[in-house]
């Protein structure tokens, strides 16, 4: 069977309406799934507009009917936002409003069962804060709308290279109370079961260290010495292919040459200093944790060239394509 | 008149001999300079021999005679190591003595005028630190030599884009501590010195900030707000073009975009992630704060490949040209 992934269409002012006609445009992807579009009628429509494109949509109530027997694609109308409320490339309570309900109604479909995996265009996090969001980010707000109390990280991917990371949105001078040995224990170990989820079987990982040239045996402070390195051996006897601590400024090094397909990262900036310099607009956020595959690009609502129509869809593509590698891989990745 | 510059070879079994000799070897780049090696004859022969290549090389006291008067290039011999005391691809204590006094030689003979500026072949630091370093790197060893008692900080560049750092080799934790508007205004003016020194006019500068995304306006860290901030437009009200703070994550981008010839960063890995990235082993570092300029390849020893000739002298010609430059442009950019 093929995978049924969910598909909303995050702020409506953004470039994601036009992102997901883009990529119902291409016909080749979509094949590999059975896609549920979630939202507004209007909305798809905006983007296909915005795009130059239309298509015929088949209406359904996915609660109620077999909508995978419908052809390539459905949708799941939604009603929360008037045409005349959509304000391209404006931060509006509305917008919000639109994005987060849609994203709840998508969340209630695949927690029963009824898709498999959510992709979402880009969300505006102001607007979703306005809306009521209450959390630093989506996942957080996910994992509590679902119930999730274990380990949940943002997972970033480009160009076959994984991250992950040990701490997040928090101040710099903070970052050192959040290294512990369970915590890198959790972020190496969903890194590595994300991997095989998307079908690498024995994901190489690599660890980052906290401090400049890794501590240099202990002169610029102890905690490679203390807790990373010991956490990494504690994986490694799980039979975890994992290594490091490795300094970070030349972790990524092994990751542009292909040594690695994963990397742990110990603070936000560690790893998206690198992600960006290799070109993370085009690559793809993951949200760890979760109990079913949930992606969407990495970049954001684009307000600079929203409506326009020259939207890049690649890594929109490649999120939708990884939504649906991790539906295939997902059960025989489980522990 | 031509600036006067000393070159020494750095560690005698890392690869700064061959490079040297590779550099003797481009006419074109040569005569840019007078040339005063300063070292132990038979290690420039060593140099010479592992490239491949012989050169007749006049000797001279550069403290008695006009050495500029000699063609091209002039040795002021040394007798710092025995040729079998040279061990290729080995740290040891004859190799860190050699390095060391031919280092203090040519401080010697800056400080007093008889040449305008120093290359270095790359040092192997344990070796200079069981040679009686007694610093965290050559730079500070320097500035004591020197009784140089003002902000002195290592830059980097690479493809004309500089960087400065705030704070160096310590613990990340303690990174926080040395955020200060007085270190980043001394981070800020040695850049934009140094910049207009090495013949930029009006250096545009960023800087960076500490926290993700530059603190999310106070939520993830003050110091934006508190101290870096402020700091940048004290320096804007003294004329210097800067801005910031920018998110570490996207400061970058702007310098391979061209749009910026310098970037100050909050802490060590913050730069060297994205420089090492770029292709950092290209690039040239400068001794910022020294009384006169000091520039080598920013690669190290390359014990991998020492001896075997087949190391790149790419950065090494361009570390000899910034040296040129910033001779020619000293005076006219100081205060």
């Amino acid at each position: 069977m093929k995978p049924r992934i969910g598909i909303i269409p995050g702020e409506p002012g953004g470039i994601g309406p036009e992102l997901i006609a883009k990529l119902l445009n291409d016909a080749e992807t979509c094949e590999k799934a059975k896609i549920l579009l979630i939202g507004d009628q209007h909305l798809f429509e905006m983007g296909q507009t915005q795009a130059g494109m239309y298509f015929d949509t088949s209406i359904c109530d996915a609660k109620q009917v077999d909508w995978t027997l419908l052809p390539s694609f459905a949708l799941h109308a939604m009603d929360t936002i008037t045409p005349d409320a959509v304000a391209i490339a404006e931060i509006t309570y509305a917008g919000g409003i639109s994005a987060l309900s849609n994203l709840n109604c998508a969340l209630e479909l695949a927690r029963d069962g009824i898709i498999d995996a959510i992709m979402f265009g880009p969300f505006n996090k102001p607007g979703l804060i306005e809306a009521g969001l209450g959390h630093e980010d989506e996942l957080h707000y996910m994992a509590e709308f679902l119930g999730v109390e274990s380990y949940i990280s943002e997972l970033n991917t480009l160009n076959g290279i994984w991250t992950s990371r040990v701490s997040s949105h928090i101040p710099l001078k903070d970052v050192h109370n959040f290294i512990n040995e369970n915590r890198i224990y959790e972020a190496v170990d969903l890194l590595d079961k994300t991997l095989r989820r998307s079908g690498v079987d024995r994901p190489r990982l690599s660890v980052a260290a906290l401090n400049p040239h890794a501590g240099d045996n202990g002169n610029f402070g102890m905690e490679e010495i203390e807790v990373i390195g010991p956490a990494v051996e504690m994986l490694q006897h799980k039979q975890v292919n994992v290594d490091g601590p490795w300094p970070s400024d030349t972790v990524f090094l092994k990751a542009k040459a292909g040594e690695v397909d994963g990397i742990v990262t110990m603070y936000h900036d560690q790893g998206q200093i690198a992600l960006k310099l290799m070109g993370f607009d085009r690559g793809v956020t993951v949200q760890g944790g979760i109990p079913f595959p949930v992606t969407t690009p990495a970049h954001g609502t684009a307000f600079d060239i929203s409506g326009s129509g020259t939207a890049d869809v690649g890594a929109t593509r490649e999120a939708f394509l990884i939504a649906c590698d991790m539906v295939s891989h997902w059960e025989k990745a489980a522990e």
